[in-house]
């Protein structure tokens, strides 16, 4: 093992980081369909995203022509404090499965956001900066994305207001803490700070809220104050954009030791990280250059790919965000309880929905305790203690070696390892005790939330 | 910024890692005093320590006079999980605080354990697993070293069994959990499965347990069960061999570069850490090839090294371990509150007492608030949330950069970051709310718990 070729680790120079994001739509022939205003029921007018998003964030949303848009110095410098993230040639894994193909994974959460949410964080700050606002608002929910936003303000001097489920944060006091280190400020909600938040605690005043309350409070906020700005951590376009730093970093490293992936595969919830790891690879099946089978994984609670259907739907349960054609169970589907937070959303990006509606990827739900019994053998021989999202990604991963395990083949598979889990214990507590459960969502539940989907498009 | 020959994380290349520790004692004029068996008031046979230590590590631990051990290819191997860790160059600290001064830090937190524990906890797993043992025994009070062994038992099939003070297993279920994922058999001490346990429990049934008392139970329960031995994760001359890793790591990479550091810091508990980064430098000094101004930190309310005294005592409460010659506030010593539980311990390893008591380095105290501030500052420009314990080097490091500042001087500073604070939020949650006090024990308290010093040496 140790005379190998190949190192256990490779991360590219910092010359050889890339100095420019990836756009997949500009090589898609069939673009995704565009944003609509529910109230016009016609596409978003610039104009009209620029009152809840930054103005070049908004021309980042709408572009579909240019395949690579220049990132600012000021973020390829910020970039180097946790970047480039190592690509990891997993022969612990290998060896342990017995399996002749070969596995490699991206691994985004050597950084204190736990995951790689900072990658599009510190985009979204610098031209909320750059655009001289004092602040942006957010919502989170398992903490992920409100941590990084946390920290990517703290560098640019930004004020940040995160509006977090109060479950969680009652639930996970350590994330909380961690944001607030980072200078944010960080409200339970629903709140008293804003009139959504009023109105929900009068009617239902022992909530423990949820994100699409959060959403709608921290829209209200961002667009109640002078010099703020609502941002999102995925499913917009925008973030897959600044995620194909992932992508890009695997590609040159692949590239560097003439090794081709025939399968990539990534966890998908709002899609930011399956997007963006896939996107030069998309890019070059796109334009006819290679091939590669990409598997978009969920989990089985919650599958928008797999179950959902194509169609126009509310990004929020809210209703207050443009509307998006996306794989969707419908805005107000309640996903069973499910330790993968992050992957807890009704709807996919809209990229991705295209990409998946044209057949270019497949999709694959995969249930909970399979998930964890995937993360525990991974910990165990990699070292690693994955966040239950990127787990979903192990899984997968290890079928697929498990497969070539019997048939012989020496297939090449990557896959995404978006985060660790540290804050997820109580996940990995249940799983140790026994007491972790599996839930399927019945055809007539699915079927039920997809009736009240809005009637567009 | 951008333009700096010197990129922010240094990566060795895995041809260039270690592959021998490096055993200063060897180039150590006067060599610390050996251990005494507390019976007898002699010096530890190798026979004597093999009924609690691995045959092998017993060798190593006696071993003054070989300037390199071979690092044993399955060792070295694991070691690429989770190194080479990265040496960073803190451009943007540097940046933040205007100094002319050049920081360097060498980060071993990017591991699931969290720490550099686990450098040596592999090394002693593979140690035992040579000797054909069916298991170790361990302490652990912060968790940071029970991790790491349970990690690294769960790579050798080697049964790990860990007594946590009660009141961190308690306090801290999620690094029992961690444990737990890695396969370890976590108890909360005193526990009823030891004689020594029964008798604490019986005497004061609700007491939240102690470091003194899970050591006594975790050597029991290796004397006491055929084909299990015990190992301790920092003090013993064996752990700061394995810790050489990162000191040499930091050589080569600085001299890579051309690089030659003025100041070294690290923060001081047992001494694993500050222990292994300065070896190879300090094998320099005392060698006549170079000097460095070489400070450990320590907190203010565990003051070992700056108000301690050198003398023989116990290295744990129950007086079960042999006797160690050292600074020491005496075994009896109750140190206050403090959230840095690794730096909570009463002595110091006797190869960095003996080299401070010859003048070769320097000792500094600071209290928990200042070291907090540090932190915070540290993490909102370096982008990682650093353990308790490592910010006391933090905190060191910014005073002689700030120090430069004012002076003009370009000094070069190194200091160690162990690891990350991602189990320590209960502290920062203390420090963001403005609840974090600082303790500094009397004259009269350490006066009173020195004069209880055993009576030998």
């Amino acid at each position: 093992m140790s005379n190998e070729k190949i190192p256990y680790k490779i991360y590219l120079e910092e010359k050889d980081m890339p100095k420019q994001w990836y756009n997949v739509r500009a090589d898609m022939k069939k673009k995704p369909a565009p944003l609509l205003n529910p109230a016009t029921g016609k596409p978003c007018t610039a104009e009209e995203l620029s009152h809840v998003f930054c103005n070049e964030l908004v021309q980042q949303e709408l572009n579909e022509t240019d395949p690579y848009i220049a990132i600012p110095q000021e973020i390829q410098d910020f970039y180097k404090m946790f970047r480039p993230s190592p690509l990891i040639r997993a022969y612990f894994l290998e060896k342990k499965l017995g399996t002749p193909a070969k596995i490699y994974y991206k691994f985004e959460g050597n950084n204190t956001s736990g995951s790689h949410k900072l990658n599009s964080a510190i985009a979204q700050a610098y031209y909320a900066k750059k655009q001289g606002l004092k602040g942006v608002t957010t919502e989170t929910g398992a903490g992920q994305w409100g941590t990084a936003l946390s920290m990517a303000c703290s560098y640019f001097d930004l004020d940040c207001q995160v509006y977090m489920v109060k479950v969680s944060y009652e639930q996970k006091p350590f994330r909380r803490e961690v944001m607030r280190t980072y200078g944010a400020n960080v409200t339970p909600s629903p709140s008293m700070t804003t009139e959504v938040g009023r109105k929900i605690l009068a009617e239902f005043p022992e909530t423990g809220g949820s994100l699409g309350c959060a959403i709608s409070e921290a829209v209200e906020a961002a667009t109640s104050q002078e010099g703020y700005r609502y941002v999102l951590g995925s499913v917009l376009s925008q973030v897959l954009l600044h995620q194909t730093v992932i992508g890009l970093e695997c590609k040159t490293a692949l590239d560097k030791y003439g090794e081709k992936p025939d399968i990539i595969i990534g966890c998908a919830g709002g899609g930011s990280n399956l997007g963006g790891l896939i996107a030069p690879f998309m890019g070059e099946k796109l334009r006819g250059e290679a091939d590669y089978q990409i598997i978009a994984v969920e989990p089985a609670s919650c599958p928008s790919l797999t179950r959902g259907t194509y169609a126009y739907d509310f990004c929020d349960t809210g209703k207050i965000c443009p509307l998006q054609k996306m794989y969707t169970l419908g805005s107000g589907f309640m996903p069973s309880p499910n330790h993968a937070g992050g992957l807890r959303y009704h709807g996919m990006s809209a990229i991705l929905s295209e990409l998946y509606d044209q057949g270019l990827m497949e999709a694959r739900s995969v249930e909970q305790t399979s998930v964890f019994e995937a993360a525990q053998q991974f910990a165990r021989v990699e070292g690693i203690l994955p966040a239950p999202e990127s787990s979903h990604a192990i899984r997968v991963a290890i079928d697929e070696a498990l497969k070539c395990k019997e048939t012989g083949e020496e297939k090449t598979i990557l896959f995404g390892l978006t985060g660790t889990g540290y804050f997820d214990m109580y996940a990995y507590a249940a799983y140790n005790d026994g007491k972790m459960g599996d839930y399927i969502p019945t055809d007539e539940e699915i079927a039920k939330s997809i009736a009240n989907l809005p009637k567009i498009g």
